[in-house]
């Protein structure tokens, strides 16, 4: 990916928080029959994995043997900035659109687990995660599921892990730009909904 | 991409807007040094190919050789699919958590251009489309930089073509549940803001 410096976000909190609010990726290999991508949730073991499920189904398993190489791509908000966003367009007029986004790049190597334990697993904290944060206290758990109907689920997926082999996360957030300028970058992102960047880019005039 | 038949979308008018509504295309490359991927706002030119720019500093159109095959990822809005979300969980709770999304993946072979005509060319249609939409009559336009300033920045910059070998559209929308699981998760999504997903599946539910 090309990365500026000034827009390599650096920080591991960011980065962190970034693979949890965006927890889809898109999870890409290069395979005999082509590139493949696939879109699936995933969720960090530390900071040495991010793992997650496939369907039995999904030949993504089959076609990428054990071990090899694949790139997961997180991707945060993202927005069309008008140079009309700039307030010191008036002055000079020497501005050009662009796009701000944030992305997280992971790559690593990927294996497929069949058993049963490491299935269970997986899919429990992916759950548990994913209901606390959305129904709290009511979050619906594995065990409010009939036991044969959950043993037919789990036997139609497939675990995986990506043992993480680098990170490269970008923060294209006008950090190129004049502090008024960036203000009306960060008004505008505000206003569109994209509270995300619009935040991130305050942490920036903050810091 | 994992295609389970009633996950496909297959209205071509979905899949255009899709593209116009989500133009950020994150590229695909296998290279020497392993897969790249960079984040581009990209148009479609007819239903041949796709077409941007990068900057000239961006290593991708040296080490990506003309003809090389891409994929480019165009991805909608995504959000978790709570069990909760379902009423009929309260019959028979044979339900577990799922994720919807939408996505386009575009194949394509790529191949860069160098020459003014070119560059000026993708500069000002993506300006163009970009600018109507945000400011309709008070849209920047190319004309409101100074010349030698436009001279420079397109001198910064490679455009490049995608001939479209392929279109993979996915639109996992609970199209495989009842019809008030169907609603349960169209209310849910328009109160979390995921309103291109719950218009989708309100034209699902239509048709």
């Amino acid at each position: 990916m090309y990365m500026p410096e000034h827009f390599r976000e650096t920080h591991p909190d960011e980065v962190a928080g970034l693979i949890e609010a965006f927890p889809l990726a898109a999870i890409v290999a290069q395979t005999p029959a082509g590139l493949v991508a696939n879109h699936l949730p995933v969720m960090r073991e530390g900071d040495a994995a991010l793992v997650g499920h496939v369907a039995l189904n999904n030949d993504m398993h089959r076609i990428i043997p054990d071990g090899t190489p694949v790139l997961a791509i997180f991707r945060g908000q993202d927005g069309y900035v008008s140079p009309n966003l700039y307030p010191t367009k008036q002055d000079h007029h020497r501005h050009v659109p662009t796009w701000n986004y944030q992305v997280v790049h992971v790559a690593g190597a990927i294996t497929f687990q069949h058993d049963d334990k490491a299935k269970r697993a997986v899919v429990g904290r992916l759950t548990r995660d994913h209901e606390t944060r959305m129904n709290g206290d009511a979050a619906w758990r594995m065990a409010d599921a009939p036991r044969d109907y959950m043993e037919g689920m789990l036997a139609a997926i497939v675990a995986f892990r990506i043992d993480i082999t680098g990170i490269a996360a970008k923060a294209k957030l006008s950090q190129n730009r004049e502090a008024v300028d960036h203000a009306g970058v960060v008004s505008s992102f505000a206003a569109r909904g994209l509270d995300v960047m619009a935040a991130r880019m305050r942490r920036d005039s903050d810091g």
